[in-house]
C-alpha cells in the first residue's frame, strides 16, 4: 500500500516534469530534452503496469475493491497527461523544425519557461538548490540543468549549481527578471 | 493568425489551471472546484473547434499547410491535457467521497497545493495580487480564491485579496511555510 502510493507520487511528479520539459523542448528546440520526455514516458508506462498489478494483489488480500480501483484510475489519468506531454515533445523529434507559431504561443503563456546560463559571478554558483531556495525566493523552479553536453533533469535540493550551467526554470512571469539577474550575477541578493 | 495564437495561449493557460484545480478538488474534496474543471473543459472544446476552423481558413488563404497543421495539433494536445484534468475532477463528482489514498498521494507530491485563509492581520488583506507579488516572493501561485460562497478561479494581478478570503495556491514545497505565515499574519514581510 505504501509502495503503491510511492509509485503514484513518482508518476505524478514525473508527469509534471514531462509537461514542463516538453514545453521547454518546443520553446528552445531542444532535441535531447524532447528525447528525455519520451524516455520518461517509458518509466510512466512501467509504473502504471506495476500499480495495476500491486493494486489488484492488494484487493485480493484486503477485499477492498474501491481502494484498488481508485489507485488504478489515478495511474491511468496520470498516464494520459504523460502521453499528452509526449505528443508535444514529438513535434520536436519529428524531423523538420518546430513551427515558430508554436514557440510564439508558448512564449506568451502564463506559465513561463526560461533558459539562462549561470555566470561565475552569480550567487548561485557552487551552491545546491536546497541552499539557495531559488523557488521560494524568485518563484522560478529549476526543472533541468545543462552542464557541458549532459543534462540533469528534475534536479533535487541536493543538486549543486556550477558556473557555466544552463538552467531551465518554470514559474510565474513576475519572477523572470529577478531570476535572470541572479543567474547573470547582476543581483547578488535573493 | 494573431487571433488563433491568442486562442492557443488561452487554451494552454486554461488547461494548466484545470490540472491545478482538479488536484485541488481531490485534495480538499471541493465539489464546486471540480465542477469548474468540467465547465472549463467546455471552453477548451469550443476553442479547439474554433482553432480548427480558423487554421484551415487561414491555410486556404495563405497556402501554408504546415502552419495550420501545427496549430491544429497543438490545440489537440492541449485538449488531451484538459481531458485528463476532467478525469481527475470527476473522481470528486462521481458521488461517494474521494478515496483517502488519492488525497495522500497528492499531498506528498512535488507540486504542492495549499489552501489557507487570509487573516485580517495579513499584509495581503486589501492588496491586489499584482501589488503583493506573492508568486515571486514565496514561490506560491494563487489559482483560486474563495470569498464567502463564491469562487474566483484563475485570479489575475488585478484581483484584490480581502480579509477572510480562502486562497488555493500551488508551488514548490519550500515556499509553503512562508506562504501560510503570510496569510495568517504571523509574518509581516514578504
Amino acid at each position: 500500500m505504501v509502495e503503491i502510493r510511492k509509485m503514484l507520487i513518482e508518476m505524478k511528479n514525473i508527469s509534471e516534469l514531462m509537461l514542463d520539459l516538453a514545453y521547454s523542448s518546443v520553446l528552445y528546440n531542444l532535441q535531447d530534452v524532447a528525447e528525455e520526455v519520451v524516455y520518461l514516458e517509458e518509466r510512466i508506462d512501467k509504473l502504471n503496469a506495476e500499480v495495476q498489478i500491486k493494486a489488484v494483489e492488494m484487493a485480493i488480500n484486503d477485499k477492498n475493491a474501491a481502494k484498488a480501483v481508485a489507485m488504478i484510475r489515478l495511474a491511468y489519468y496520470i498516464e494520459n497527461i504523460a502521453d499528452a506531454a509526449v505528443m508535444v515533445a514529438k513535434t520536436v523529434l519529428d524531423g523538420g523544425s518546430v513551427h515558430p507559431v508554436l514557440r510564439k504561443s508558448f512564449e506568451e503563456s502564463e506559465v513561463t519557461i526560461v533558459m539562462q546560463r549561470v555566470s561565475p559571478n552569480s550567487i548561485l554558483a557552487g551552491k545546491t538548490l536546497g541552499e539557495i531556495k531559488l523557488a521560494s525566493e524568485t518563484g522560478m523552479w529549476v526543472i533541468a540543468v545543462r552542464r557541458g553536453d549532459r543534462w540533469i533533469f528534475g534536479p533535487t535540493e541536493h543538486t549543486k549549481i556550477m558556473p557555466g550551467d544552463v538552467l531551465i526554470a518554470r514559474g510565474h512571469p513576475e519572477g523572470v527578471e529577478h531570476f535572470i539577474n541572479i543567474c547573470e550575477g547582476r543581483e547578488r541578493e535573493l
